[in-house]
Protein backbone atom coordinates (compact mmCIF):
# COMPACT_ATOMS: atom_id res chain seq x y z
CA UNK A 1 0.00 0.00 0.00
CA UNK A 2 1.44 3.43 -0.81
CA UNK A 3 1.33 6.17 2.16
CA UNK A 4 -1.44 8.13 -0.51
CA UNK A 5 -3.52 5.05 0.13
CA UNK A 6 -3.30 5.00 3.48
CA UNK A 7 -4.08 8.53 4.13
CA UNK A 8 -6.88 7.96 1.59
CA UNK A 9 -8.03 5.02 4.30
CA UNK A 10 -7.47 6.98 6.99
CA UNK A 11 -9.20 9.63 6.55
CA UNK A 12 -12.34 7.99 5.46
CA UNK A 13 -12.26 5.58 8.01
CA UNK A 14 -14.36 5.76 11.26
CA UNK A 15 -12.38 4.96 14.00
CA UNK A 16 -13.89 2.73 16.56
CA UNK A 17 -16.08 4.28 19.28
CA UNK A 18 -15.62 7.64 17.36
CA UNK A 19 -18.46 10.13 17.34
CA UNK A 20 -19.73 11.27 13.58
CA UNK A 21 -21.43 14.59 12.25
CA UNK A 22 -22.26 13.71 8.80
CA UNK A 23 -22.96 17.37 8.39
CA UNK A 24 -19.14 17.71 8.97
CA UNK A 25 -17.88 15.61 6.06
CA UNK A 26 -18.97 17.15 2.48
CA UNK A 27 -20.45 14.66 -0.18
CA UNK A 28 -18.53 16.90 -2.41
CA UNK A 29 -15.29 16.92 -1.80
CA UNK A 30 -12.73 15.97 -4.20
CA UNK A 31 -9.24 17.05 -2.33
CA UNK A 32 -8.49 13.60 -2.35
CA UNK A 33 -8.00 13.15 -5.69
CA UNK A 34 -6.68 15.35 -8.61
CA UNK A 35 -8.12 15.97 -12.09
CA UNK A 36 -10.99 13.79 -12.97
CA UNK A 37 -9.96 11.91 -16.06
CA UNK A 38 -6.68 11.01 -14.37
CA UNK A 39 -8.75 9.36 -11.38
CA UNK A 40 -11.04 7.99 -13.97
CA UNK A 41 -8.19 6.18 -16.05
CA UNK A 42 -6.50 5.02 -12.35
CA UNK A 43 -9.79 3.47 -11.30
CA UNK A 44 -9.81 1.79 -14.11
CA UNK A 45 -6.57 0.81 -13.60
CA UNK A 46 -7.26 -0.12 -9.91
CA UNK A 47 -10.18 -2.27 -10.94
CA UNK A 48 -7.92 -4.60 -13.15
CA UNK A 49 -5.48 -4.66 -10.10
CA UNK A 50 -8.58 -5.54 -8.17
CA UNK A 51 -8.97 -8.63 -10.36
CA UNK A 52 -5.80 -10.07 -10.33
CA UNK A 53 -5.84 -9.96 -6.48
CA UNK A 54 -9.24 -11.93 -6.44
CA UNK A 55 -8.14 -14.45 -8.80
CA UNK A 56 -4.88 -15.51 -6.25
CA UNK A 57 -7.70 -15.58 -3.66
CA UNK A 58 -9.74 -17.59 -5.22
CA UNK A 59 -6.85 -20.20 -5.89
CA UNK A 60 -6.09 -19.50 -2.73
CA UNK A 61 -9.36 -20.67 -1.50
CA UNK A 62 -9.09 -20.15 1.87
CA UNK A 63 -10.12 -16.72 2.89
CA UNK A 64 -12.86 -14.39 1.67
CA UNK A 65 -13.80 -10.39 1.08
CA UNK A 66 -17.22 -9.20 2.82
CA UNK A 67 -17.37 -5.49 1.42
CA UNK A 68 -20.95 -4.22 2.31
CA UNK A 69 -22.68 -0.81 0.79
CA UNK A 70 -24.87 1.08 2.65
CA UNK A 71 -26.71 4.49 1.79
CA UNK A 72 -29.31 6.24 0.93
CA UNK A 73 -31.61 5.69 -2.24
CA UNK A 74 -29.35 7.32 -5.58
CA UNK A 75 -26.67 7.07 -3.69
CA UNK A 76 -25.02 4.84 -6.34
CA UNK A 77 -24.78 1.11 -4.49
CA UNK A 78 -25.39 -0.32 -8.16
CA UNK A 79 -23.06 2.22 -9.78
CA UNK A 80 -20.16 1.54 -7.49
CA UNK A 81 -20.74 -2.15 -8.07
CA UNK A 82 -20.15 -1.86 -11.85
CA UNK A 83 -17.24 0.90 -11.30
CA UNK A 84 -15.09 -0.87 -9.15
CA UNK A 85 -15.87 -5.04 -10.05
CA UNK A 86 -16.47 -4.96 -13.63
CA UNK A 87 -13.48 -5.79 -14.57
CA UNK A 88 -13.10 -8.62 -11.81
CA UNK A 89 -16.68 -10.62 -13.12
CA UNK A 90 -19.03 -12.93 -11.58
CA UNK A 91 -16.57 -15.92 -11.14
CA UNK A 92 -15.18 -15.15 -7.78
CA UNK A 93 -17.53 -12.35 -6.57
CA UNK A 94 -20.99 -12.72 -5.77
CA UNK A 95 -23.91 -9.50 -5.23
CA UNK A 96 -26.55 -10.11 -2.62
CA UNK A 97 -29.11 -7.38 -2.44
CA UNK A 98 -31.48 -7.04 0.49
CA UNK A 99 -34.77 -6.43 -0.06
CA UNK A 100 -37.81 -6.30 2.48
CA UNK A 101 -37.28 -9.20 4.41
CA UNK A 102 -39.94 -12.37 3.09
CA UNK A 103 -41.78 -14.59 5.09
CA UNK A 104 -39.46 -17.20 5.28
CA UNK A 105 -36.88 -14.57 6.39
CA UNK A 106 -39.12 -13.51 9.22
CA UNK A 107 -39.58 -16.64 10.86
CA UNK A 108 -35.94 -16.49 11.67
CA UNK A 109 -33.81 -13.88 13.60
CA UNK A 110 -32.42 -11.15 11.23
CA UNK A 111 -29.17 -12.17 10.73
CA UNK A 112 -30.26 -16.00 10.02
CA UNK A 113 -30.86 -14.42 5.52
CA UNK A 114 -27.44 -12.62 5.75
CA UNK A 115 -25.09 -15.32 7.44
CA UNK A 116 -26.64 -17.57 4.46
CA UNK A 117 -25.50 -14.98 1.97
CA UNK A 118 -22.06 -14.63 3.50
CA UNK A 119 -19.01 -14.88 0.50
CA UNK A 120 -17.68 -18.84 0.78
CA UNK A 121 -13.80 -19.01 1.02
CA UNK A 122 -12.10 -18.01 -1.91
CA UNK A 123 -14.62 -15.20 -2.83
CA UNK A 124 -15.46 -11.82 -2.76
CA UNK A 125 -18.95 -11.14 -1.40
CA UNK A 126 -20.63 -7.55 -1.95
CA UNK A 127 -24.28 -6.55 -0.06
CA UNK A 128 -25.88 -4.07 -1.62
CA UNK A 129 -27.59 -3.44 1.97
CA UNK A 130 -27.26 -5.37 4.37
CA UNK A 131 -28.24 -6.23 7.97
CA UNK A 132 -27.70 -2.21 8.57
CA UNK A 133 -30.87 -2.14 7.33
CA UNK A 134 -32.26 -3.30 10.62
CA UNK A 135 -30.62 -0.41 12.27
CA UNK A 136 -31.33 2.13 9.69
CA UNK A 137 -34.94 1.92 8.09
CA UNK A 138 -35.42 -0.41 11.52
CA UNK A 139 -34.99 2.80 13.41
CA UNK A 140 -36.53 5.12 11.57
CA UNK A 141 -39.77 3.98 10.52
CA UNK A 142 -39.59 2.01 14.03
CA UNK A 143 -39.93 -1.36 12.88
CA UNK A 144 -38.99 -3.25 15.96
CA UNK A 145 -39.07 -1.22 19.83
CA UNK A 146 -36.61 0.72 20.54
CA UNK A 147 -34.71 -2.17 23.09
CA UNK A 148 -34.69 -4.28 20.06
CA UNK A 149 -33.01 -1.82 17.72
CA UNK A 150 -30.29 -1.29 20.78
CA UNK A 151 -29.85 -4.86 20.84
CA UNK A 152 -28.86 -5.18 17.29
CA UNK A 153 -25.31 -3.16 17.34
CA UNK A 154 -24.10 -5.86 19.55
CA UNK A 155 -25.05 -8.23 18.23
CA UNK A 156 -23.75 -7.45 14.57
CA UNK A 157 -20.67 -6.41 15.84
CA UNK A 158 -20.48 -9.99 17.52
CA UNK A 159 -21.61 -11.50 14.48
CA UNK A 160 -18.92 -9.64 12.31
CA UNK A 161 -16.09 -10.33 14.83
CA UNK A 162 -16.83 -14.05 14.64
CA UNK A 163 -16.65 -13.65 10.76
CA UNK A 164 -13.44 -12.24 10.74
CA UNK A 165 -12.04 -13.86 13.42
CA UNK A 166 -13.43 -17.69 10.91
CA UNK A 167 -11.47 -15.94 7.88
CA UNK A 168 -13.59 -13.43 6.11
CA UNK A 169 -12.09 -9.94 5.69
CA UNK A 170 -14.77 -6.71 6.29
CA UNK A 171 -15.07 -3.81 4.60
CA UNK A 172 -18.25 -1.43 5.09
CA UNK A 173 -18.59 1.72 3.01
CA UNK A 174 -21.29 4.33 3.60
CA UNK A 175 -22.20 6.09 -0.03
CA UNK A 176 -22.17 10.09 1.52
CA UNK A 177 -24.77 11.97 -0.85
CA UNK A 178 -25.92 15.32 -0.22
CA UNK A 179 -30.05 15.79 -0.15
CA UNK A 180 -29.42 18.23 -3.51
CA UNK A 181 -28.01 15.50 -5.27
CA UNK A 182 -30.51 13.07 -4.33
CA UNK A 183 -33.10 15.39 -5.67
CA UNK A 184 -31.25 15.60 -8.43
CA UNK A 185 -30.84 11.70 -9.08
CA UNK A 186 -34.80 11.34 -8.37
CA UNK A 187 -35.81 14.31 -10.89
CA UNK A 188 -33.72 12.11 -13.49
CA UNK A 189 -35.12 8.77 -12.93
CA UNK A 190 -38.45 10.70 -12.95
CA UNK A 191 -37.58 12.14 -16.67
CA UNK A 192 -35.69 8.92 -18.25
CA UNK A 193 -37.99 6.07 -19.09
CA UNK A 194 -34.89 4.40 -19.39
CA UNK A 195 -34.65 4.84 -15.76
CA UNK A 196 -38.31 4.34 -14.28
CA UNK A 197 -37.73 0.77 -12.74
CA UNK A 198 -35.50 2.09 -10.44
CA UNK A 199 -37.97 4.75 -8.78
CA UNK A 200 -40.21 3.81 -6.39
CA UNK A 201 -43.07 6.25 -4.95
CA UNK A 202 -41.44 4.86 -1.28
CA UNK A 203 -38.11 6.29 -2.23
CA UNK A 204 -40.16 9.84 -1.71
CA UNK A 205 -41.03 8.92 1.62
CA UNK A 206 -37.96 8.13 2.97
CA UNK A 207 -36.59 11.38 1.68
CA UNK A 208 -38.94 12.77 4.00
CA UNK A 209 -37.85 11.26 6.80
CA UNK A 210 -34.05 12.49 5.36
CA UNK A 211 -32.50 13.91 8.76
CA UNK A 212 -33.76 10.90 10.83
CA UNK A 213 -32.14 8.53 8.07
CA UNK A 214 -28.86 11.09 8.50
CA UNK A 215 -29.57 10.42 12.60
CA UNK A 216 -29.57 6.39 12.33
CA UNK A 217 -26.47 5.95 10.02
CA UNK A 218 -24.64 8.63 12.51
CA UNK A 219 -25.32 6.04 15.60
CA UNK A 220 -24.63 3.42 13.23
CA UNK A 221 -21.32 4.83 12.11
CA UNK A 222 -20.32 5.42 15.99
CA UNK A 223 -21.77 2.08 17.17
CA UNK A 224 -20.48 -0.29 14.56
CA UNK A 225 -17.13 0.81 13.37
CA UNK A 226 -15.11 -1.63 15.18
CA UNK A 227 -11.48 -2.57 14.90
CA UNK A 228 -12.09 -5.26 12.75
CA UNK A 229 -14.90 -4.11 10.41
CA UNK A 230 -14.26 -0.61 9.87
CA UNK A 231 -16.57 1.64 8.34
CA UNK A 232 -15.94 4.07 5.73
CA UNK A 233 -17.82 7.45 4.79
CA UNK A 234 -17.45 8.01 1.11
CA UNK A 235 -17.99 11.39 -0.81
CA UNK A 236 -20.07 10.39 -2.93
CA UNK A 237 -21.90 13.23 -4.60
CA UNK A 238 -19.38 12.41 -7.53
CA UNK A 239 -19.33 8.99 -8.79
CA UNK A 240 -16.08 9.10 -9.95
CA UNK A 241 -14.82 10.04 -6.70
CA UNK A 242 -17.15 7.32 -5.10
CA UNK A 243 -15.54 4.94 -7.49
CA UNK A 244 -11.92 5.93 -7.03
CA UNK A 245 -12.06 6.08 -3.15
CA UNK A 246 -13.42 2.49 -2.75
CA UNK A 247 -11.48 1.19 -5.42
CA UNK A 248 -8.64 2.41 -3.42
CA UNK A 249 -9.22 0.87 -0.17
CA UNK A 250 -10.60 -2.78 -1.60
CA UNK A 251 -7.20 -2.49 -3.75
CA UNK A 252 -5.35 -1.42 -0.29
CA UNK A 253 -7.21 -4.52 1.93
CA UNK A 254 -6.86 -7.21 -0.73
CA UNK A 255 -2.73 -6.53 -1.13
CA UNK A 256 -2.73 -6.52 2.66
CA UNK A 257 -4.52 -9.58 2.82
CA UNK A 258 -2.22 -10.73 0.14
CA UNK A 259 -3.32 -13.85 -1.18
CA UNK A 260 -1.12 -16.91 -2.54
CA UNK A 261 -1.26 -19.24 -5.15
CA UNK A 262 -0.98 -22.86 -3.70
CA UNK A 263 1.87 -24.51 -3.88
CA UNK A 264 1.25 -27.66 -5.82
CA UNK A 265 3.57 -30.90 -4.88
CA UNK A 266 4.80 -31.66 -8.38
CA UNK A 267 7.10 -30.82 -11.07
CA UNK A 268 5.98 -29.19 -14.03
CA UNK A 269 9.01 -30.47 -15.61
CA UNK A 270 7.77 -34.28 -15.02
CA UNK A 271 5.23 -33.52 -17.02
CA UNK A 272 4.79 -34.28 -21.01
CA UNK A 273 1.63 -33.28 -22.83
CA UNK A 274 1.22 -35.50 -25.72
CA UNK B 1 -43.84 -24.99 37.57
CA UNK B 2 -44.02 -26.91 40.88
CA UNK B 3 -41.33 -26.83 43.52
CA UNK B 4 -39.70 -30.77 42.65
CA UNK B 5 -39.42 -29.46 39.26
CA UNK B 6 -37.57 -26.27 39.77
CA UNK B 7 -35.27 -28.46 42.34
CA UNK B 8 -34.68 -31.16 39.79
CA UNK B 9 -33.78 -28.08 37.13
CA UNK B 10 -31.23 -26.71 39.50
CA UNK B 11 -29.62 -29.34 40.32
CA UNK B 12 -28.53 -30.22 36.75
CA UNK B 13 -28.47 -27.21 35.78
CA UNK B 14 -24.54 -25.52 35.16
CA UNK B 15 -24.65 -22.09 36.98
CA UNK B 16 -22.66 -19.47 35.01
CA UNK B 17 -18.80 -19.87 35.76
CA UNK B 18 -19.37 -23.12 37.48
CA UNK B 19 -16.52 -25.05 37.39
CA UNK B 20 -17.07 -28.70 36.68
CA UNK B 21 -15.85 -31.85 37.40
CA UNK B 22 -18.32 -35.11 35.99
CA UNK B 23 -16.61 -37.62 38.14
CA UNK B 24 -18.43 -36.17 40.67
CA UNK B 25 -21.55 -36.36 39.10
CA UNK B 26 -22.92 -40.35 39.12
CA UNK B 27 -24.44 -41.08 35.81
CA UNK B 28 -26.17 -43.66 37.46
CA UNK B 29 -28.08 -41.39 39.79
CA UNK B 30 -31.66 -42.19 40.34
CA UNK B 31 -32.39 -40.35 43.40
CA UNK B 32 -34.04 -37.41 41.44
CA UNK B 33 -36.97 -39.59 41.15
CA UNK B 34 -38.67 -42.41 42.50
CA UNK B 35 -39.87 -45.70 41.56
CA UNK B 36 -38.95 -46.53 37.74
CA UNK B 37 -42.70 -47.62 36.03
CA UNK B 38 -43.95 -45.06 37.77
CA UNK B 39 -41.36 -42.51 36.14
CA UNK B 40 -42.08 -43.80 33.26
CA UNK B 41 -45.48 -43.68 33.46
CA UNK B 42 -44.89 -39.54 34.49
CA UNK B 43 -42.54 -39.32 31.37
CA UNK B 44 -45.14 -40.43 29.14
CA UNK B 45 -47.79 -37.77 30.50
CA UNK B 46 -45.11 -35.21 30.23
CA UNK B 47 -44.61 -35.64 26.64
CA UNK B 48 -48.24 -35.82 26.08
CA UNK B 49 -47.96 -31.77 27.62
CA UNK B 50 -45.36 -31.26 25.54
CA UNK B 51 -47.18 -31.87 22.73
CA UNK B 52 -49.93 -29.63 23.90
CA UNK B 53 -47.42 -26.92 24.98
CA UNK B 54 -46.16 -27.11 21.02
CA UNK B 55 -49.15 -26.92 19.87
CA UNK B 56 -49.85 -23.16 21.31
CA UNK B 57 -45.83 -22.32 20.78
CA UNK B 58 -46.90 -23.05 16.89
CA UNK B 59 -50.40 -21.40 16.89
CA UNK B 60 -48.58 -18.42 18.31
CA UNK B 61 -46.04 -18.30 15.63
CA UNK B 62 -43.78 -15.87 17.30
CA UNK B 63 -41.11 -18.10 19.30
CA UNK B 64 -39.25 -20.56 19.24
CA UNK B 65 -37.19 -23.54 21.38
CA UNK B 66 -34.17 -24.77 20.24
CA UNK B 67 -33.36 -28.12 21.98
CA UNK B 68 -28.84 -29.03 22.06
CA UNK B 69 -28.51 -32.60 22.84
CA UNK B 70 -24.48 -34.02 23.24
CA UNK B 71 -23.43 -36.50 24.75
CA UNK B 72 -20.51 -39.31 23.28
CA UNK B 73 -21.30 -42.21 21.12
CA UNK B 74 -24.40 -44.20 22.86
CA UNK B 75 -25.28 -41.84 24.95
CA UNK B 76 -28.96 -41.84 23.86
CA UNK B 77 -29.22 -38.53 21.95
CA UNK B 78 -31.74 -40.33 19.63
CA UNK B 79 -33.04 -42.41 22.10
CA UNK B 80 -34.00 -39.36 24.39
CA UNK B 81 -35.86 -37.64 20.55
CA UNK B 82 -38.10 -41.36 21.07
CA UNK B 83 -38.66 -40.86 24.34
CA UNK B 84 -39.52 -37.09 24.84
CA UNK B 85 -40.71 -35.74 21.38
CA UNK B 86 -42.42 -38.73 20.11
CA UNK B 87 -45.90 -37.86 21.25
CA UNK B 88 -45.21 -34.61 19.52
CA UNK B 89 -44.64 -35.36 15.96
CA UNK B 90 -42.64 -34.10 13.45
CA UNK B 91 -45.51 -30.77 12.33
CA UNK B 92 -43.76 -28.24 14.73
CA UNK B 93 -40.60 -29.78 15.64
CA UNK B 94 -37.92 -30.68 13.73
CA UNK B 95 -34.35 -32.43 14.05
CA UNK B 96 -30.94 -31.82 12.53
CA UNK B 97 -28.17 -34.38 13.13
CA UNK B 98 -24.62 -32.18 12.49
CA UNK B 99 -22.57 -35.04 11.05
CA UNK B 100 -18.84 -33.87 9.42
CA UNK B 101 -19.43 -30.78 7.68
CA UNK B 102 -19.25 -31.04 3.93
CA UNK B 103 -17.27 -29.60 1.74
CA UNK B 104 -19.53 -26.74 0.78
CA UNK B 105 -20.18 -26.22 4.82
CA UNK B 106 -16.53 -25.76 5.32
CA UNK B 107 -16.20 -23.21 2.66
CA UNK B 108 -18.04 -20.91 5.41
CA UNK B 109 -17.90 -20.35 9.26
CA UNK B 110 -17.95 -23.60 11.30
CA UNK B 111 -21.22 -21.74 12.54
CA UNK B 112 -22.88 -21.40 9.03
CA UNK B 113 -24.78 -24.46 8.83
CA UNK B 114 -25.72 -24.40 12.53
CA UNK B 115 -27.62 -21.16 11.87
CA UNK B 116 -29.35 -21.83 9.04
CA UNK B 117 -30.72 -24.52 10.53
CA UNK B 118 -31.91 -23.05 13.58
CA UNK B 119 -35.83 -23.62 13.92
CA UNK B 120 -38.31 -20.82 12.87
CA UNK B 121 -40.75 -19.49 14.99
CA UNK B 122 -43.40 -21.70 16.30
CA UNK B 123 -41.35 -24.49 16.19
CA UNK B 124 -39.07 -26.65 18.42
CA UNK B 125 -35.81 -27.37 16.52
CA UNK B 126 -34.02 -30.16 18.21
CA UNK B 127 -29.85 -30.31 17.27
CA UNK B 128 -28.75 -33.86 17.19
CA UNK B 129 -24.92 -33.02 18.35
CA UNK B 130 -24.53 -29.39 17.34
CA UNK B 131 -22.10 -26.74 16.90
CA UNK B 132 -20.32 -27.59 20.53
CA UNK B 133 -18.72 -30.73 17.91
CA UNK B 134 -16.10 -27.78 17.12
CA UNK B 135 -14.69 -27.60 20.89
CA UNK B 136 -15.20 -31.36 21.49
CA UNK B 137 -14.11 -33.48 18.44
CA UNK B 138 -12.46 -30.07 17.04
CA UNK B 139 -10.45 -30.19 20.36
CA UNK B 140 -9.39 -33.63 21.18
CA UNK B 141 -8.79 -34.21 17.75
CA UNK B 142 -6.93 -31.23 17.13
CA UNK B 143 -8.82 -30.67 13.81
CA UNK B 144 -7.76 -26.67 14.52
CA UNK B 145 -5.34 -24.72 16.70
CA UNK B 146 -5.22 -24.34 20.20
CA UNK B 147 -6.37 -20.24 19.47
CA UNK B 148 -9.03 -20.97 17.14
CA UNK B 149 -10.68 -23.52 19.51
CA UNK B 150 -10.22 -20.83 22.40
CA UNK B 151 -11.95 -18.44 19.98
CA UNK B 152 -14.92 -20.55 19.04
CA UNK B 153 -16.31 -20.30 23.42
CA UNK B 154 -16.85 -16.59 23.11
CA UNK B 155 -18.16 -16.81 19.42
CA UNK B 156 -20.86 -19.70 20.63
CA UNK B 157 -21.91 -17.46 23.53
CA UNK B 158 -22.80 -14.56 21.39
CA UNK B 159 -24.38 -16.38 18.97
CA UNK B 160 -26.61 -17.86 21.19
CA UNK B 161 -27.08 -14.60 22.94
CA UNK B 162 -28.51 -13.29 19.57
CA UNK B 163 -30.74 -16.03 18.78
CA UNK B 164 -32.24 -15.72 22.44
CA UNK B 165 -32.47 -12.36 21.66
CA UNK B 166 -34.50 -12.50 18.37
CA UNK B 167 -37.01 -14.77 20.13
CA UNK B 168 -35.23 -18.60 20.77
CA UNK B 169 -35.29 -20.01 24.13
CA UNK B 170 -32.67 -22.42 24.65
CA UNK B 171 -31.63 -25.58 26.15
CA UNK B 172 -28.99 -27.70 26.07
CA UNK B 173 -28.17 -31.11 27.34
CA UNK B 174 -24.98 -33.06 28.19
CA UNK B 175 -25.85 -36.72 28.26
CA UNK B 176 -23.94 -38.04 30.48
CA UNK B 177 -22.62 -41.83 30.47
CA UNK B 178 -19.98 -44.08 32.40
CA UNK B 179 -17.37 -45.57 30.37
CA UNK B 180 -18.30 -48.83 31.98
CA UNK B 181 -22.27 -48.15 30.26
CA UNK B 182 -21.10 -47.12 27.05
CA UNK B 183 -18.70 -50.60 26.62
CA UNK B 184 -22.00 -52.27 26.91
CA UNK B 185 -24.10 -50.71 24.30
CA UNK B 186 -21.10 -50.66 22.02
CA UNK B 187 -20.98 -54.61 22.82
CA UNK B 188 -24.50 -54.77 22.58
CA UNK B 189 -24.56 -53.13 19.05
CA UNK B 190 -21.50 -55.54 17.37
CA UNK B 191 -24.23 -58.27 19.34
CA UNK B 192 -27.06 -57.71 17.45
CA UNK B 193 -27.21 -57.36 13.64
CA UNK B 194 -30.30 -55.10 13.71
CA UNK B 195 -28.27 -52.34 15.65
CA UNK B 196 -24.70 -52.90 13.57
CA UNK B 197 -25.51 -49.86 11.52
CA UNK B 198 -25.35 -48.07 14.72
CA UNK B 199 -21.80 -48.96 14.71
CA UNK B 200 -19.09 -47.69 13.58
CA UNK B 201 -15.14 -48.04 13.63
CA UNK B 202 -14.34 -44.72 14.87
CA UNK B 203 -16.56 -44.74 18.32
CA UNK B 204 -13.79 -46.88 19.61
CA UNK B 205 -10.88 -44.54 18.22
CA UNK B 206 -13.10 -41.70 20.17
CA UNK B 207 -12.90 -44.57 23.21
CA UNK B 208 -9.58 -44.60 23.18
CA UNK B 209 -9.93 -40.80 24.43
CA UNK B 210 -12.00 -40.91 26.49
CA UNK B 211 -10.17 -38.83 29.23
CA UNK B 212 -9.77 -36.01 26.84
CA UNK B 213 -13.14 -36.00 25.47
CA UNK B 214 -14.49 -35.93 29.51
CA UNK B 215 -11.72 -32.74 29.71
CA UNK B 216 -13.32 -30.99 26.61
CA UNK B 217 -17.04 -31.79 27.94
CA UNK B 218 -16.04 -30.14 31.26
CA UNK B 219 -14.31 -27.16 29.64
CA UNK B 220 -17.43 -26.43 27.19
CA UNK B 221 -20.00 -26.80 30.30
CA UNK B 222 -17.51 -24.08 32.32
CA UNK B 223 -17.29 -21.47 29.69
CA UNK B 224 -20.53 -21.56 27.77
CA UNK B 225 -23.58 -22.60 30.38
CA UNK B 226 -24.75 -18.75 30.31
CA UNK B 227 -27.95 -17.17 31.96
CA UNK B 228 -29.29 -17.00 28.32
CA UNK B 229 -28.36 -20.54 27.04
CA UNK B 230 -27.67 -22.78 30.36
CA UNK B 231 -26.11 -26.65 30.03
CA UNK B 232 -27.76 -29.22 31.97
CA UNK B 233 -25.89 -32.56 32.90
CA UNK B 234 -28.13 -35.67 32.89
CA UNK B 235 -27.22 -38.62 34.29
CA UNK B 236 -27.79 -40.57 31.26
CA UNK B 237 -26.97 -44.27 32.18
CA UNK B 238 -30.58 -44.98 32.98
CA UNK B 239 -32.72 -44.22 29.87
CA UNK B 240 -35.64 -43.94 31.97
CA UNK B 241 -33.91 -41.40 34.34
CA UNK B 242 -32.49 -39.36 30.76
CA UNK B 243 -35.56 -38.94 29.26
CA UNK B 244 -37.66 -38.01 32.53
CA UNK B 245 -34.91 -35.45 33.71
CA UNK B 246 -35.25 -33.44 30.21
CA UNK B 247 -38.97 -34.11 29.77
CA UNK B 248 -39.27 -32.13 33.41
CA UNK B 249 -37.17 -29.50 32.07
CA UNK B 250 -38.44 -29.16 28.66
CA UNK B 251 -41.81 -28.95 30.08
CA UNK B 252 -40.92 -26.58 32.39
CA UNK B 253 -39.35 -24.31 30.03
CA UNK B 254 -42.54 -24.47 27.22
CA UNK B 255 -44.31 -24.08 30.16
CA UNK B 256 -42.61 -20.74 31.36
CA UNK B 257 -42.68 -19.23 28.28
CA UNK B 258 -46.41 -19.50 28.20
CA UNK B 259 -47.18 -19.25 24.44
CA UNK B 260 -50.51 -18.21 23.77
CA UNK B 261 -53.11 -19.11 20.81
CA UNK B 262 -53.77 -15.81 19.36
CA UNK B 263 -56.44 -13.25 19.74
CA UNK B 264 -59.03 -13.85 16.69
CA UNK B 265 -60.89 -10.45 15.09
CA UNK B 266 -63.76 -12.04 14.39
CA UNK B 267 -66.89 -13.18 16.91
CA UNK B 268 -67.42 -17.22 16.04
CA UNK B 269 -71.42 -16.74 16.56
CA UNK B 270 -71.06 -14.38 13.79
CA UNK B 271 -70.52 -17.52 11.60
CA UNK B 272 -72.97 -20.22 10.70
CA UNK B 273 -71.18 -22.82 8.36
CA UNK B 274 -74.14 -24.93 5.95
Amino acid sequence: MTDQERTLREKLRIKPGETIRLKDRSPRDKSLFGDEQQTKAATAALAKEIDTLQDRLYAEGSRALLVVLQGTDTSGKDGTIRGVFNATGPLGVTVHAFGPPSRLELEHDYLWRVHAACPRRGTIGIFNRSHYEDVLVGKVRKLAPEKVIEQRYEQINAFEKMLVETGTTILKFMLHISKDEQKERLQERLADPAKHWKFNPGDLEDREHWDDYQEAYEIMLHRCSTQWAPWHVIPADRKWVRNAAIATIVKATLEEMDPQYPKVSWNPGDFKVE
